[in-house]
């Protein structure tokens, strides 16, 4: 199948579920009576925290891979990165049996290099610097004939994390509200190209850090405007917009909300205690919309995609010593 | 509908099950394909953190609430409890807008008092001895007429916690195992009246801590062995088995497996960081028992309920520092 060089269709999304089925794990929907009760509305969160490598990214890294033809899967896949995409890519290319490289840069913490080597991946070491990353990817492709897996300015990604709200959509209809976070805008660009097919009275909304607000800024210029010297510990919405998602988010997406870092870390904090599961603070920046913007969610039916659940248990956000 | 004074049977448990559907979570079954490869079994989990307040308690409780006719119903409900019961108890009663009164040791963790009180509990100190605890419990009831409900030693609560294995083997059919943490015995027991009637096949385990080891004992024994000075971080399990809990283990648990406390806390850590969920130490024991005792379970399918998830996030069992 060649996918084509345009925004995805639901027909190019559902096919994209169809492909990932076998793969992923169909993430259930949890509700919390208590956050419904602080927050005054109703709240259904996608676990996407406890899909396959702890995020939604393995719905986009999948779906890229199955669309590979063999001669093409045979030389493997790469990408840069020392988040999610990076195992998801590396696990995506475990599954098929094909190589995968990722190229990150050499200050990346251990525990991301030893996920994403338990996942069989080659890795390449670069100087933290973009140029010397895309440099490094450039060389490794060269080398290896490897297919270049963007983490969210690829249509073909885009489509694969537009599959979270179909199973969202299918489980929990009637949603006034889906939010999602942004930072490259791979999830929320999908996210409101299934709302806006299946269920077209529901508004899609963007949320990310005040100290991140790329997204936010982008929409009001009428372009992008790429992040500098983000503040945030949302470490997975540090990115700026892309070329291919903005468009997108710009067409489909109500608004943006921003958040702040109290805020992010409070919510983290309120669905670890109330929801027994485990988000990383990219993750908690919705529910922060939630909670710092009451009055546009209230009596309403929202639905959440909470994106991950990577924390590092040694160095959690708040001080823990043992009883 | 009058319940009987003896062992519940799967009629009684059915009929449980459609009572408390209406208030409680039907929890998700997760698998992790990585503690499948660790363990080299099929590990299928049913989510018992995800119940509401935190722990499979709420459906035994529940259940006994639903039970009472309205004039008894009216007189309310009371315990002593400094668990996860007391806070299920008192959830249940405010469901059915009855008043509960629970029993405390004053030294109780704030945590836990302001848990209870937050489900609109009355909340009665007592000192921290079990003398005092049950002169205090009689006081209460003959002060307001209230029904006392068992922490497990009471059918009504036997049969309530036996329905997470009826909602586990109808969502996973052919286990060679299922394998429930044991303390005071209401789990397992119901457990295993639940797997008995329904999948035969199956066999029934309970897993204890070694430090707390009196189900262990006791069958081998023949007769109750109480559980004195229990040594372990699995709080919920340091109680003993019950006249009621103890036959039902007895007739029907093929065995009780051991696990050493630096088990129990290396599972409890696989759990949150492999499956993103946050799980306290008494569910995880039965991961434990796995780990310690595997070739009990190679190749085999194996459903283990995850008990509950109520931690202290300022005190967890290992140090932690924000970065």
């Amino acid at each position: 199948m060649t996918f084509p060089d345009t925004a995805p269709t639901i027909r190019h999304i559902r096919e994209a579920a169809r492909r990932i089925a076998p793969h992923i794990n169909r993430t259930p929907v949890l509700t919390s009576a208590s956050l419904d009760g602080m927050t005054g509305c109703r709240l259904f969160f996608k676990c996407e925290n406890l899909q396959k490598v702890g995020a939604f990214k393995f719905r986009g890294a999948c779906h890229a891979v199955s669309l590979l033809d063999d001669a093409r899967a045979a030389r493997g896949v790469a990408t840069h990165s020392s988040g999610n995409h990076a195992a998801a890519l590396a696990l995506a290319a475990r599954i098929r049996h094909i190589p995968s490289c990722i190229v990150m840069p050499e200050n990346a913490p251990g525990v991301k290099k030893r996920a994403v080597a338990g996942y069989g991946a080659e890795i390449v070491f670069c100087r933290p610097t973009l140029a010397d990353r895309e440099a490094t990817l450039e060389k490794v492709i060269q080398r290896t004939g490897a297919e270049f897996v963007h983490p969210y300015n690829d249509y073909r990604v885009i489509a694969g994390q537009a599959t979270a709200a179909l199973e969202l959509l299918a489980d929990m209809p009637a949603l006034d509200f889906v939010m999602a976070p942004v930072g490259g805008g791979g999830l929320l660009s999908g996210t409101a190209l299934t709302v806006r097919a299946v269920s077209p009275a529901t508004a899609v909304l963007g949320a990310e850090p005040a100290g991140a607000d790329d997204a936010c800024r982008s929409l009001q210029a009428g372009r992008i405007i790429p992040q500098t010297h983000p503040q945030t510990v949302a470490d997975g919405l540090r990115t700026s917009l892309g070329e291919k998602t903005f468009p997108i988010i710009q067409r489909l997406v109500q608004e943006i909300l921003t958040v702040s870092e109290d805020g992010i870390l409070q919510a983290m904090r309120r669905i670890w205690e109330r929801m027994k599961i485990i988000i990383e603070p990219s993750a908690a920046v919705p529910l922060a919309a939630v909670f710092e913007h009451p009055t546009v969610f209230r009596g309403r039916r929202v639905g959440i995609i909470l994106s991950g659940g990577n924390v590092d248990l040694d160095h959690l956000p708040w001080p823990s010593t043992p009883e």
